[in-house]
């Protein structure tokens, strides 16, 4: 599944246009960053499979949570009330408001002002990402620097936020994209990316583009499996969705996120554990010398998907995992945090583990007595003495081991061969009548 | 279950004290020394939960064994038969004489008297322990400084003991204590220390010293389970016990020796290997830095509980296993070779092995339809961005994975936290009506 | 089962004049030299157990292949057509024609030589071995260094060979030796060796000498098991021999080859894994520092036994595994490569591993009810106080674990033991009716 170089260029510029219209906008669990945001997604996919944007009402029940009331941010600044300087503005960063804000507005000393505020010491250039989606408070985000140099005040503080639900309407609203399969009893792969996260670009930005890149390619070619991709805001989101498909039940879960920022790939296992998505990530990441790392049940929406009551079989691909690099949650999490060949590779092992997905099989070796003759079908070097290259030994490995029950993956792995050349290779016995 | 500073110092000189005490005494498998031994164990526990001493006479089928004849020692020495100096007295050191040596008296040239004598030529200042209770025989331990200056002779040997049985009398002492627990289906923890060896400090004392603390900690508190302790002399005495007490079926049974002498905290498994006590004392060791090592049919009295006939689960803990340090089964395993400090941590770790075996239990998530909104009930910080501490670690980790099947234990295991700070979730999460 | 210093020394010899006999033959899979090696093979050893030569007419139908004509070389050259001087010649070096070339006469020049020769670049000293079964053709094989000093040519060149199948006659012939055991329902043991390599000492002499050797020895000692030597040209052989036995199902496999040429002994695992052959081979070969190696469908007569048609147990005994060595299928791999301590050592564990099927057993246990008093049967050291040695704790390993269902090689893995003292202490226990 190696892309030739131009497609590459082409790929990489694709993947990085998305991302850059992406990262203004301020982003929370609701509101029109989101609708934006969704917007922007569907502007790459073709009429034939569109994103869809599902809508449910602030105050749904959604298992034990309730869906919030739809917030906007029309503006936010803390400012020097003798000078009116603005000090702090979200219009600068939309890092700067925590995020779910309650309006306010006031006149505030140095010491009432102190508990709003979130900075890191520890790296002072850098403005933290706070929320406080269901304790009801405000506050603002600045770098350690920004806040030893505010002065002792008083300040003008508002926060013109906007919380709506039950008369006044408000909403969450998420996207979804679905390609049927050829084979309607082959099941379906979700694949889920979240989309709350202001302007952070490896947790939330990488997922979401390359996301729509599949769905993209996905739907431009023949595919035996169904297909569903999940866009919505962490948590509360794919609980929404799983509230509102009872009868879906994905055959292979995915969640995609943190797909830049250094490091290798990094899969993480579903609770179980030993799943067709676990296989197929396991031999696809473990050849690219990847990090297989098992469930813990922190993390992002593989949290919802594997919970008990739901048992749905997610893992999770990342390359940086939430909260093991010191720019995670940060405003240094920036579009420069992320390259693009990073994201082009990690989109390449997306598509070798849907492949393993789509064409893992089971054969039974319609010749079983001893090896049979493959020179005289063509398929073997005609000097012996010689060794067997990794064709030949895959042909060899699938005579020895297709009993009717052992997969061409498992195969794969006990050779220690890419499932590619496996499946190829078993396409070639099967069309000498070697397997069936 | 980490102590507070004055109880640490406490508990060090209780220990202590008691070692001091038992250290002097001339014990064997029978006699005197034991009795005296048992008497003074007794001193340190409350009349609620005495120490009981069972007597059984000699010549006593026990299975394949017989209780031997009770043997004491008056006196024993080797004197220069010229000067009538005494140049090895037992009033010197109780490892002096071979243990069930049979009595004698003449006068002998060194020739005759070398083949009852045993040095350690390679550690010249130790005197070696050795016995002889099934073959009779009698002999002298000693340094090999002593061996080499004791002189051609002729030399008058003196070995004034008793062996008795039958209408003369003669037992084998050994104590036990009981402590009933809240439920009687919870089942019984036995916990065994072998009483048998002479002056010898790790090899013996330790494990007496810790066992009758717990007995007295244990009986001053509420536990479900009951306990049981035999202090026994090796082997004969296991076997005694349990052939007294055929209905008894311990459900855990831990063996304590050589819990000081250095080195990390060594558990050995079950013959059978993966027991509640394997499991509960694999977390508590393998958490500090201790070593687990498999059964092996050699050792202390796990051997006895564990053969095919009784089949039962007994672990051991020691620090230092017999035979894996010089000092082993010398004069060198003396009340300066253990530290109050190791005899502290053994016992705390084997509090914690018995929080496990109290406190384990397997819950059903009440609320299994993704997370629960632990911050609603109290259970979560408010501001988000940040990553989770343990304690809500170990609350996801419940929720994540009690089906009604895996144990708190396990998913301590899994989550790679500490017990205790699992079990504290689980009492969170029951008393929010989470858990069931 | 280490041998004196004596039988080593008469069995190295016999081991080396075998392999010089056989050494100069041109051997290939079918052919005079397949004859001769059988006639040479079979001089040592006795009338009661002969080796018996067995024949197929070429053209025989077997499973997926036919037995391909015989062929043999009467001679071979390439010469300089100026000066009539031989440059190449097959009466220099058996490995100089490419087996089953197919006859040929005429005069060509160096631009039409040049695909018909082969040589290893890169090892300019050696002549490499290639075959050309399946595929009509003729060439030869010569060092790098002949091949840059042929000259431009003309060369006449002679290919005097015979493929004969047919009314003309034609026969594939391989070897087979019978040991029946003194139990029958105790099963057999197949040793299999090939038999078609023309002159290259350790791939393919080392495996023959080492058979017949212990053909030799086992036929002159009491046996419970029955043996069955197969020596036959590689795949074809084997699947002949397959074809020709559908009744005989051996129930352990071993082919041997590559048991010269340096490195530790490797076992290959059976395709099962986990066979009787396997434990016994990883427990002697793993107590030999050896490698064990898990099955892959390349490599020698396993690659047939183990085809899921048959699904026979074959494991393999090599030192060094095809293609992992420079001599590997080249004129290097000569008398000098395989020495004969090498072959003695792979006859002892081989012997070893014979002796592990031949004594391999379970029993129960007579005395379980805690440790037997092995004293009083004098099978325990008098004086106590010291540590167990290898043949008691063999004693007690066995006591503590024979419940009727582990067998003594199990408990010897799990002692760290070798089977051998374990199989004596059990005949101690036996002995002493502690063991049934």
């Amino acid at each position: 599944m190696a892309l030739a170089e131009a497609d590459t260029t082409a790929l990489e510029a694709q993947l990085r246009r998305r991302m850059e219209r992406l990262y203004p906008l301020c982003r929370s669990l609701t509101g029109d960053g989101v609708r934006q945001t969704l917007a922007i997604l569907a502007d790459d996919l073709p009429a034939t499979h569109p994103l869809e944007v599902r809508r449910v009402p602030s105050g749904s029940h959604v298992f034990d949570w309730t869906v919030p009331p739809e917030w906007n941010a029309r503006a936010a600044w803390i400012a020097d009330a003798t000078s009116g300087e603005r000090l702090i503005d979200l219009a600068d960063h939309t890092l700067h408001l925590v995020s779910y804000s309650v309006p306010f507005s006031g006149r505030l000393d140095r010491a009432e002002l102190e508990p709003h505020l979130h900075s890191l010491p520890d790296r002072p250039d850098q403005i933290p990402y706070r929320t406080s989606y269901y304790a009801r408070d405000w506050g603002f985000c600045l770098s350690q620097r920004q806040r030893d140099g505010l002065g002792r005040g008083p300040f003008d503080v508002v926060v013109d936020t906007t919380l709506t639900e039950g008369d006044e309407g408000g909403e969450l609203v998420y996207g979804e994209v679905l390609l049927p399969g050829e084979d309607p009893d082959a099941g379906e792969v979700l694949i889920s990316s979240h989309l709350c996260h202001p302007s952070l670009a490896n947790d939330n930005l990488s997922g979401l583009s390359v996301a729509i890149e599949l769905a993209s390619r996905i739907g431009a070619r023949r595919h035996r499996l169904s297909y569903r991709f999940v866009l919505a805001p962490g948590t509360i989101g794919s609980l929404t969705w799983l509230a509102e498909h009872p009868g879906v039940r994905p055959r292979h879960l995915l969640v995609l996120t943190g797909l830049g920022g250094g490091g290798p790939l990094v899969y993480k296992r579903t609770r179980r554990g030993g799943q067709a998505i676990d296989r197929a990530a396991e031999h696809v990441v473990g050849r690219r010398a990847g990090r297989i790392i098992d469930y813990s049940p922190y993390g992002y929406d593989e949290r919802q998907y594997n919970a008990l009551g739901f048992d749905l079989p997610a893992g999770r691909l990342t390359r940086t995992p939430h909260g093991e690099y010191p720019e995670y949650h940060t405003s240094a999490d920036d579009l420069g945090f992320v390259h693009d060949d990073e994201l082009v590779e990690a989109m390449t092992a997306i598509e070798e583990i849907l492949e393993v997905l789509e064409g893992d099989a089971t054969y039974r070796n319609l010749s079983p007595y001893g090896e049979p003759q493959l020179g005289k079908r063509g398929l073997y070097p005609k000097m012996g003495g010689r060794s067997a290259d990794d064709a030949v030994m895959a042909m060899l490995w699938l005579m020895a081991c297709s009993d009717g029950e052992t997969s061409v993956l498992s195969i794969a792995e006990r050779a220690g061969l890419p499932f590619g050349v496996l499946r190829k290779a078993a396409d070639d016995l099967l069309g000498a009548g070697l397997l069936g």
